[in-house]
């Protein structure tokens, strides 16, 4: 049920963008698209749709703040993989892979600007201006957080020491913040109640924190071929992940040398990245964070219990959703 | 008296920036903020405000959409800077020399994003709702035009054969869409009443051209200390400014072929780039540059006389603006 759902949203929201964002030179554009036709869950559109649905919105009203969501998120990716100096991402190669990084920051940027641009398609689909605007105030100010993750996500990797505190700061900046506003902008497509909008960033930013520690467990322990991107490059590029922040607190020794030693080390060969992987997963790092995602699964839920949904469909979907998020293998 | 105003409202428009984009990690926000306080003319903002008074409305209304189009104009320097490899910028090193590609790039997606977050302001200093949603919607068109612009100059950076026509489209969208928006948000501080909006756009858009076309002058006939750029870096980058496609139209045989060999080419000579200059100048560039500038002007021109200004020293303002522009050295 919850999957059939997300694909058929994933299909509607994909159509969407696919229609507005168009225009020349015809590199640019393809540059833009690149990810978004190679894929994706789409699950930020989904929740702002069925955000919406549930109380009481039509979907094709919500659309334009779904495609939003999803253009800002692309847009992140595009600009990290070049910083990450990842090449592979949805089983495609990456954007600045394919057309070089001038190319590559400019088709990020024109992603930015769509999201905003395709937002105020909200005033002709009847979302009343003093929301369409709020939207996009919430919109930018998430944008601007994320902004700050990334950068925090960056200078970690010259750290030897993050605290947990430091950790779930970042990955809420990095990933919770635009779940949030896609809950927030879910809403406001239905409802300018304060309560209910405070609800729903509530749901929206435990639901990220969660999403990106089980996307932290992915990159240690999932399947390439399941994921379209090599795991241990979080490894490789010395990223401060919840397992390694673990980890590093439990091990002494020659072994805690051994993972510092690889933490970073951007030529490093398999073995080397796999024996560090098995370090850190005998420290139970993996449960551990399990063990936090669990926590942050309950609050999502727990926030869903103070917001009055019209439509008890959507108000599952989306208790569904945090289980679907915590289980998935990509 | 111009430039006096210029002055004055550069200042206050400065404050509002450094007041509004404040948070952590302190490098980001350093970063970030480093271009703007290293100076510049505050143009974009100018029109908006002396817009903003002309129709009527208050300096204090159009601060939020002020700081907005300045904000994503710096955005665009920071990555642009990135892609064209430049080093400094008025007069001080540029972004991704001081702090790395990586924090350059989000410090520039910081600034976009906090655009939008600070045009949402506008509605507590009273501007309706419908005219904030509609500015954010412009910027945003503006911001996605301006990055096909970016991509196009690029893009013609291997092409040996530009069209002027080519070259104004380019023009168009790389700085007049921008000035445009400029000059269209500054109306809806006041106004949404269409045709003057679409005189103010028709301004902008002129007058942004123009601006471009002196631009590129400077970058051929321009004095370093005052530009706080190099000169010739238009040469070494091979751009297809205007006097650059104009000479290429006029030579043949063995001056063509020098100037061809100089375009582009990254480790040039001074004594290289000094030719190539004295070869395009030659040819009667600048003169045609000036010409085809004036044309433009002309049109700004007529149309602030299509505008129905409350306020006659704000239209004398943008009529000595357009007169600055394109005598301007730096």
């Amino acid at each position: 049920m919850l999957q059939e759902r997300m694909r058929e949203i994933a299909r509607l929201v994909t159509d969407y963008i696919l229609n507005v964002v168009k225009g020349t030179p015809q590199q640019l554009y393809d540059a833009a698209l690149h990810l978004i036709k190679a894929g994706g869950k789409r699950v930020r559109p989904f929740i702002v749709i069925t955000v919406a649905e549930g109380l009481g919105a039509s979907r094709e009203a919500a659309l334009p703040f779904a495609a939003a969501v999803e253009l800002v998120h692309n847009f992140t990716l595009v600009h990290d993989d070049i910083m990450d100096r990842d090449e592979f991402r949805r089983g495609v190669p990456t954007v600045h892979k394919l057309w070089g990084e001038p190319l590559a920051i400019t088709a990020g940027d024109l992603l930015f600007a769509k999201a905003f641009e395709v937002l105020g398609e909200a005033l002709e689909k009847g979302v009343p201006a003093n929301r369409v605007a709020e939207a996009s105030r919430q919109l930018a100010r998430a944008s601007a957080i994320v902004a700050e993750g990334q950068a925090l996500d960056l200078l970690f990797e010259d750290l030897e020491r993050v605290s947990m505190d430091d950790y779930i700061d970042m990955v809420y900046r990095k990933t919770g913040a635009l779940f949030e506003a896609s809950a927030v902008l879910g809403g406001l497509v239905a409802t300018d109640d304060d309560e209910t909008l405070s609800a729903l960033a509530e749901y929206g930013r435990n639901l990220g924190i969660a999403f990106q520690i089980r996307d932290d467990i992915l990159g240690l322990t999932g399947d390439e071929k399941i994921l379209g991107k090599p795991v241990y490059s979080d490894i490789r590029e010395g990223k401060k992940t919840i397992l390694v922040i673990y980890a590093l607190s439990k091990l002494d020794g020659d072994a805690r040398e051994k993972l510092l030693s690889v933490l970073g080390k951007r030529g490093a060969a398999r073995e080397e990245l796999e024996e560090a992987a098995r370090l850190i997963i005998e420290t139970g790092a993996v449960e551990y964070a399990e063990n936090v995602m669990k926590d942050y699964v309950g609050r999502a839920k727990t926030a869903l219990g103070k917001i009055d949904f019209v439509n008890s469909d959507a108000k599952r979907l989306l208790e569904e959703l945090v289980d679907f998020i915590v289980k998935r293998e990509k």
